[in-house]
């Protein structure tokens, strides 16, 4: 119904709206034919930028599977006590996930039907591994409370951290601070809520 | 395809079907005629149950409420230090989520397209609104490290505890004990990673 908007779309532009798409109407539940409504374009435009949806999905994931591996090759995620790197990878990735909303939203979100969406998981429980042994690392330091399972209590740390995208929106009146937000998830994380 | 079952079903073990198939399919997604096909029976042998499927939500959610509202009846959440009861609280939300997992699950995931739904947020919300109070007013007493907004901790907090729903399976070769997913939870919570 509406004029068919002129494509000036970069890979960048039209890849923020198919996310808001892929978000709003499941992945699974979109076709072309919602992205080209959503863009204002038509769908030969679109293929003119992206062979189909499952590139737009791996685009997408890429970005916030980058932003979350990027962390891990951080000096601050690197060197030092493993207890100062995880808080360090705690804090980062709680930033990156408010920076990265949507991109990590989806990411949180796919559930393994393509070849894309099943990289896409393959690539998650990679990094949360990879935090998982930091977390081993430095309860052998003696620096953590070893009463608790490493796989236990990585799976509960992430499920603090990602359960911001279900809330935190960037902007506007009376919204949360990333940095405020950021501060709370290590505090509690590391610190925990009752005053010793 | 398959033969109709003779109708041997119970409100409660109905019930159990149809979350399944809710979780499964969304709520949105599913009709009387996927009830009647995991179920086994004529949709007219459902109807002899329940009104139809809003009715069969309405019952689900009253169960997970039910639960969680009456954790704060409690004895252990009505007297006492804040900070205890809070604590109470803490690790019986995650148990009632455990017990009552599929229900929880179906609970977390309403979205508010019906009056029906609507009513299951509004509810939620009062829940999540208690324990914001809770948590105040251990802060109040000088429990609890203060400089963490009650309503981004509560936030929090149920970030981790709801987040079970995602990987936690009762039974089971290798499955985690609920008791220690629920010690976990209140030790991460309240004490945090971090020897001092």
């Amino acid at each position: 119904m509406t004029m068919a908007k002129r494509d000036t779309y970069t890979p960048e532009s039209l890849l923020a709206v198919a996310v808001e798409v892929f978000i709003e109407r499941g992945y699974d539940g979109t076709s072309m034919e919602d992205l080209s409504r959503a863009a204002g374009i038509s769908k030969s435009s679109i293929y003119h930028h992206v062979r189909g949806k499952e590139e737009l999905l791996r685009l997408a994931i890429s970005r916030a599977l980058d932003g979350l591996f990027g962390i891990l090759r951080e000096p601050e995620a690197c060197e030092g006590r493993a207890v100062e790197r995880l808080e360090h990878v705690t804090r980062r990735t709680a930033e990156v996930l408010m920076a990265e909303l949507p991109y990590v939203t989806l990411l949180l979100r796919v559930r393994g039907n393509t070849d894309t969406e099943r990289w896409a998981m393959g690539r998650r429980r990679e990094f949360d591994q990879q935090v998982s042994e930091l977390l081993k690392q430095a309860a052998a330091d003696g620096d953590l409370r070893v009463d608790t399972d490493a796989r236990l209590a990585t799976r509960l740390l992430f499920g603090m951290i990602n359960s911001i995208v279900e809330w935190y929106r960037p902007g506007g009146a009376g919204a949360d601070h990333g940095d405020e937000v950021a501060d709370a998830v290590v505090r509690l994380a590391f610190e925990g809520l009752r005053r010793t």
